[in-house]
């Protein structure tokens, strides 16, 4: 997932307008506008970094002058105090830029950290753990970036990157047969059909009418385990993910049951900001 | 803080383009278009109700004809498992207005909830919660608007709303008496002069030259307790500000030292969102 | 492959910006602001109409007073000389939208219309036409509406919405099941895996190494029909497409190999627009 | 008409985000990113090369560190597999930018090409043939160019760009005499009066009223010749313009009849596109 | 020039986003959200009224139920203290808008006041006052439209609307009659051919190699006068245009000279603003 | 207020959209594309330079290649017949971009030279010329910057920027007390609070109620200079406003009161156009 400068302009400069729209009367009374000097962005706390390239467009936006020189890499997980990189140029340019670009590095390595706890978490088991469509609005492409760089894998991006046939398509179809076939009709052949179910009679029927994933939904891990043997005993090559109500307690519990996917929502909807700060260190003329 | 549409277009296309950029063809493929039903939106947690003018907006573009039933006040504390809204009309467009609604809703009542915790924690003091410029790019207006609903108030919006002499501003103009001076001869007359200070020296050399508001930053509360004594002695009427580490288990104790504001990052930047769903009950032709 | 307004109207206005930039100042000195009459949209020649939801939405963002009554549904096939709609209301406003809503009926009928030739020419046969990524920039969701609308189904509809391995990325790769083995690896569980391949060899690799779908290119059909038989001896379930100067004398031929899916570029990059006009057949005060 | 990066970047950025809204996860996963090579472009058909610039701004949207290199000038005739450029640089970069600069460039080729098989039809006649406003929408100025490049004169780019006073105008006010009349009175006088006719006596009224250009519309090449004869005899220096059903067969009799102008929707809206490609023909570190 | 909502849209909300970008405080924390009333918007000095469809647009757009009562028609002559219209509706809806409404309403009545003034002083004689290309960047086309409202002419609207030859493109095209021919050769046939020139020597090359509109470039009336003599008894037909330095005082001197066009800058850039006020007469709940 | 170019391209954007939507056919038509040369920007008058950021930008969207050279600084009164700056290269690229970086430099320099003029005329009282909100749509950030080059300080830059309670407010909270309490619940501590008064006893009240700032409107001379004795004796360092009819001729009778603060509408809606124009002075090859 390469963050080019065409992608991310629009989220950069709309998050510039926020905060500088009539720009920053602060600075500009206070600093003259050609002091120039070093500004130093540390972590706070323990992290998995993510964000740089975001970080520098934001400067290069604000003031392309501005020079910055990375100390650590894009996934790379440093300690408390850890300088991650340094940004030389005006004053003025360095203060109007640092809120917006840790304001983006905090939230993305709030989700690439978290993620990682998670990875972590199943490390030994061939499994996923998955982001899902449950992301702040706005920052969907940026925030399953993150999830990658922690070392997850991706759901679909949008409703657009995949299929996934849930109980309300169900309802609507008439039975879990009838909506694989008028997928199996209508639908790409690009993706792989996923259907969602909640017991051993919809994993059964959804296997004999041709899913090739399974989404096993808001089941407990003795559950899950069950619901694995019996799909792997009537297809072996299926694909089985788990969802709803994953935790950092219990996400090993799931791994354990042989399931090839665990979707987590807070990945992206409640990763808390890790703390990073930037000074400014030196100035000079 | 009104939500107009002309305000909230742009960013609930945005949110829609992420989500539906080439459509959804899972439920084009399986749901015929004119089917139509009703599907119910419920808190799953207890939270404080925040973001229904957006959810209103996010169905409006989806399909104008569809109709939205609320039933509860945005603002209004909710038990888990209250209805928030019904919505009645084609499933298409319920199904694919839902998960974007559900993302504002569930960011927005997560930060409302997280505010309204944080305002019942430092009741009967006549002090302030207030949020930072620490929030989620993309969302400054609509994450401060949430904590107003939760009941809290604003630090300014951007750069461009108000006026904070910062560290780095001081040290660049060679001191607070420098600062303070720059400030009132260029800065336009409708702010207050907010100055941050780390210190007691600090404190008073602000106010002495003329600070209106104080920052007292990363101090802990018996040497708040202290510089709220000093300045009041000082000047009776200036207002104080403490910002840093706070958290629910020590915002009582900032509370009792005296000071008019607290300023807390985590309200936007680290609320967990809170668990809300949208599940179709009905279906009629 | 709903046609929402959200999604239309930046298309939309960008064709009005082209053609009104600064007005029809023909129309505004010749016609009064209220004359008001009653045009009539009609083919001119046998067509599949395709692009009645554009064309509303065009009438509707210049004058939300006009009234269009459609009289043939989105999809039909019409003989020359069938009256597609009647619009009613400001002459002006009729004669300002017209030229910019029979462009985009003109195309999209252009291309439904070659599409509905190519899946006729293949009826009997198990096969799907599809499209391709070689299409108008701008227009790639209408475009692939359209060849739904004809009777097509489509290929992915961006690089984000589907994986093709092809020789390029082979090369990088060092080989097809190197390429095979890190697209397992990395790309999301929603894809199937296809593999472009052109000579038998190629075709036996990617099968062993676990491509779900092969796209046979640029073999003509005596050969495809050889590459058919090895494959589903080999994997009976695999998907198999061909592509590479199909046309609407040799479509047929290529059906008759049994293949699954027939892709053809000239159905987005050269339909010929197809003959529509619309004529004010009345005014009235 | 020149093609600035300020224009074109809109239309490019529109094209990229259609084929790679959440980037490519295929070239993503497979090409090491800082893999680097060669590509060659080439026509795989006789045509005349349009739309460098843009395949240029394409390229340099994607990645500034591209090197283009080309091999034919902007409106070149070639033969088939003539490298009309070479691009070095990131194989991601290369990849992501490939389909889109094709598409331009066969779209607008395709234009170019056959104007300029249109214009040496009529060789050797003092007539221009000229393009319509029938054009795929969104891409208006590029289509217009491209006609240019192909050897074509352009006639008004939009509504605002000309006055063409066509017979619903002149119904809506009364009479050939009226609309003159009225145009006259109120119409900028940069343009020039063009009036839409479809018989002699209408002819002969827009002449005797100041019409100063004539459409000719519909009529085959003995009634042209015989208006043409008609308008010289009654006001030498006016213009003619003939336009409907011209063909690459009937064209030449059209320029026989002496007319100034043949104006050709089909340069436009039907201009099959030209074959041309891309292959990676190298690959270094 | 009709005032479509899809035109005037990006320019009314363009000026709502400068006002209003983090919403209205003051308002919103005096003002009760339902408060409703009337208010009255009055000229405060002799003008005439231009820009009553853009208002309407403001008010539209900042909420839909407000209800606007004109009591004049756009280019309308009135009095001081004459009521333009009334608004109905949200109290705080009217005052949001309040501000941008009359900031269109005081420019673009300042505009047609002015041009009006020019049209009165030369009346009687058949000439037009015309328009340049100086107007304030972002309104070229209310510009424009005012000056109609007022009387006046407009002269091509921007450079891709006429044909206007200047000395600098004399000089790079080393003469005038070169210059013309390579217009004449090149340039769509829909524009008159324009030529600007200082001297009767400039006049009568322009004349002989085809010019059919003549600009004399700041000459004096006397200077005027004989070129237009010089002009017209070479080529009876030929249009004359003056400009520079045309003044209240001076433009009947010009009409007297027998010229066909008399363009002014100051119409659109240095208009002063007229005076318009808007006040709340009535509230009610 | 720095204009960097994030905050001015889609400004620059607008305007040369404007002029150039179909670029610039008599220029292309004429001027050989590669034929360079040197340009000469030129005050007509005596005026305060402003805006030369802007133009900068304005030839840099145009052609990156070209090189500007300042021969004056920004906010430097120059007399007339100045070379403002020379730009020399592709002699296409400087005529296109010669309109619009002269339209926004004359405008600008208007405002600045207008402002010096205002401020020049209370020179030696310790009085602030501040603007309003009055300014043309969608140059309210550079009308503003204007102001400051010339000398005078900036209002609140739109309605999020600062708070004034006026009539309308004052009247829908029942009284100036309630208004004023409101104002401190509900406001940012970040504003300090601004009440717009008529009278003596609205003072009172005003300052009785904690008002920060008075705006004393539609007072004249005398009764400003009793309103400041009477505000200074009840809170000497409250800040005082007037506005309303200020003109060159009485603004320093307006000083001499002792007022803190002028505000002047004029200033930004009409000031008028400052006269500049570009030659080329030299072609070169």
């Amino acid at each position: 997932m390469v963050l080019a400068a065409w992608m991310l302009r629009p989220l950069v400069e709309q998050a510039l307008r926020e905060d500088l729209f009539f720009g920053d009367p602060t600075t500009e009374a206070l600093v003259p506008e050609e002091l120039k000097g070093r500004g130093v962005c540390r972590s706070k706390e323990p992290l998995v970094v993510c964000g740089l390239p975001v970080a520098r467009e934001v400067f290069r936006v604000i003031d392309p002058e501005l020079e910055l020189d990375f100390r650590v890499r894009e996934g790379e997980r440093v300690e408390a105090y850890t300088v991650l990189f340094e940004v030389r140029g005006r004053i003025r340019s360095i203060l109007q830029g640092e809120r917006v670009a840790l304001n983006f590095l905090q939230h993305l390595s709030g989700i690439a950290t978290l993620t990682r706890r998670f990875v972590e978490a199943v490390q030994g088991f061939p499994v996923r753990i998955v982001d899902t469509r449950k992301t702040i609005p706005g920052l969907r492409y940026l925030e399953k970036y993150a999830v990658r760089v922690g070392g997850g894998h991706n759901h679909r991006l949008g409703l657009s990157e995949g299929v996934l046939i849930k109980d309300n398509h169900i309802r609507a179809c008439g039975g879990i047969r009838e909506a694989i076939k008028r997928a199996r009709e209508k639908l790409p052949h690009t993706f792989r059909l996923e259907v969602e179910v909640s017991s051993l009679e919809e994993l059964e029927e959804a296997l004999s009418a041709g899913a090739e994933v399974i989404l096993l939904d808001n089941l407990d891990p003795p559950r899950v385990r069950e619901a694995v043997a019996r799909a792997r005993s009537l297809r072996p090559q299926v694909l089985l993910e788990v969802s709803g109500g994953v935790t950092l307690e219990n996400v090993r519990a799931f791994a354990e049951t042989g399931v090839d996917l665990i979707s987590v929502g807070r990945l992206t909807h409640s990763a808390p900001a890790v703390d990073i700060h930037l000074k400014i260190t030196e100035t000079f003329n």
